[in-house]
């Protein structure tokens, strides 16, 4: 079985019952699995886990599509997170039994289809990108939903499926394929947005920060607090809680506290078991001491009928 | 399915050979998986874990007994770890799908066996107990081997199966039911026992320190160092950052680090991600919130036919 995540972002956070229709279309799908539901009023933004094989999971993701576009009106839309469109982006992550090759393709099919059908045009991101300055997702939202007429009016800037200029209220979609993704925020004690800029920038690859981590600083206007807001694009090789030490620190040297920190969405449990592991200085552990680790080892060794070790 | 933990703990850490004679035994038995094993020198004891159905665990537990009984004899066995038997301790513990009531039974059950065909006398404890004043190990085990005899001629230590004596070379053993415990260790940068006896005081509960840890000093002498050596037995009400917190504050008071900590054996992972949650500051973390734990929800739905969410 090749078992594929899909993560799509929609620029939709605060009204509910447009989110719940959205996943209504979605659910409609069968041998689709919907994981995960998070919407964030200060980003107005939701996020959706779904897990599934790739031709069912394409159809999901077109029916999300054709929701999001009825019901989601760039032109009108605000809050705190960089955005492009409707569905602003669709990442395709490969889990059990899948390959990076399979998520690239998948990505490939489903934008074209998106094109094709709603006349949206699209960009491929990450693993599935055609062009190395159209890599990053940074780059290819910059100017967001409002600056994309005159930055698509550039031959740089032709889309890789699709119209040549946005669609009128849903803008343009980014879709591809790439490691499974932390959305990680810390919430810090002051509301001095400045101090949340300059740690997301010290933290940040961009700036000269850890390898694996993109980070912004974010007003959480409602409780009077800023945030470090970010991913962390490869929870092996940039872990988790060197990044929360790093901005812990970064934050003494202006008084700042850090209040909490939060994962949106799912997270594997070995990046939490990898933080348990640091801060317990636990010395020699191996990942199938977790209990149900070595239960699924043995059940998958069993099911293959590999003896019993 | 009823699936039940057993963790049975030998009084032997050192040779190799007769672990992996003991192993042997318990691999003839079909439908019984080994999950883990660990010795140690310096308690000169080995920990094995095994799963299974009520039948075929007690089936392993006896050959594992068998095997014990003739390789280690406890007149001439030393260790840093109290014991009184060969096969010292054998706890039942309730997995998937299965109760402590059946894990008591089970206990029952094996131990009566145990007795009748080794002639090793049997104590039940914790949920198995069947004498308020014998459901701590500790209890039980107080004099190890070397006190048993005069122990066992006290009407109050009369086994609750097998003879009135010890055996020979096997002693006497120990068998129960039990809630999960995180056998979890934290190494002290210094050689002077006095202070893991002190912190262990401190944080154990039968000298006031926190509820489900019980804790004891032991020299590592091949390092040079010291150990608190503890159980947890209850992670959700104990949990394991609060313990490391509080063996850190404790020995900054004596001007000691903590070297490192190790946990033996098998932990389930919600101990880990919980300490994860604390160190981290993750303020409103749901468990299903972690992918695999969220992709089982979602399996175990589907598979009784529920709707998808």
């Amino acid at each position: 079985m090749v078992l594929i995540e899909c993560v799509p972002n929609v620029s939709e956070g605060r009204r509910r019952e447009i989110v719940d229709a959205l996943l209504q279309a979605i659910r409609r799908v069968p041998a689709v699995r919907l994981l995960d539901r998070s919407s964030d009023r200060s980003h107005n933004r939701s996020v959706i886990t779904l897990v599934g094989e790739p031709a069912p999971l394409k159809e999901a993701v077109l029916a999300l599509f054709e929701a999001a576009i009825a019901s989601i009106d760039l032109r009108i839309h605000s809050g705190e997170h960089p955005r492009l469109g409707a569905v602003d982006v669709v990442p395709f992550i490969p889990l059990e039994g899948a390959t990076m090759d399979e998520c690239v393709t998948l990505a490939k099919e489903t934008g074209a289809e998106v094109a094709r059908r709603f006349q949206v045009p699209v960009y491929l991101y990450e693993e599935a990108s055609t062009n190395p300055a159209r890599k990053n997702l940074e780059d290819i939202r910059r100017g967001e939903f409002e600056g994309l007429a005159a930055k698509m009016a550039s031959p740089d800037w032709a889309p890789d499926y699709g119209p040549r200029a946005p669609h009128p209220s849903a803008g343009a979609s980014v879709v591809g394929a790439r490691m499974p993704l932390i959305a990680y925020n810390i919430n810090l004690a002051t509301d001095r947005l400045e101090v949340a800029n300059k740690i997301a920038a010290a933290i940040r690859y961009s700036s000269g920060g850890f390898r694996y981590v993109k980070a912004m600083g974010i007003a959480l206007e409602d409780r009077g607090i800023v945030q470090v807001s970010m991913n962390l694009t490869n929870y092996e090789k940039t872990p988790i809680f060197r990044v929360f030490e790093a901005v812990t620190r970064e934050a003494e040297r202006y008084g700042v506290d850090v209040l909490e920190s939060e994962v949106v969405g799912l997270v594997p449990a070995a990046a939490l078991i990898g933080a348990s592991e640091y801060f317990l200085r636990l010395g020699s552990f191996r990942p199938n001491q977790v209990l149900e680790t070595r239960l699924r080892e043995i059940s998958a060794k069993t099911e293959r009928g590999e003896p019993k070790q």
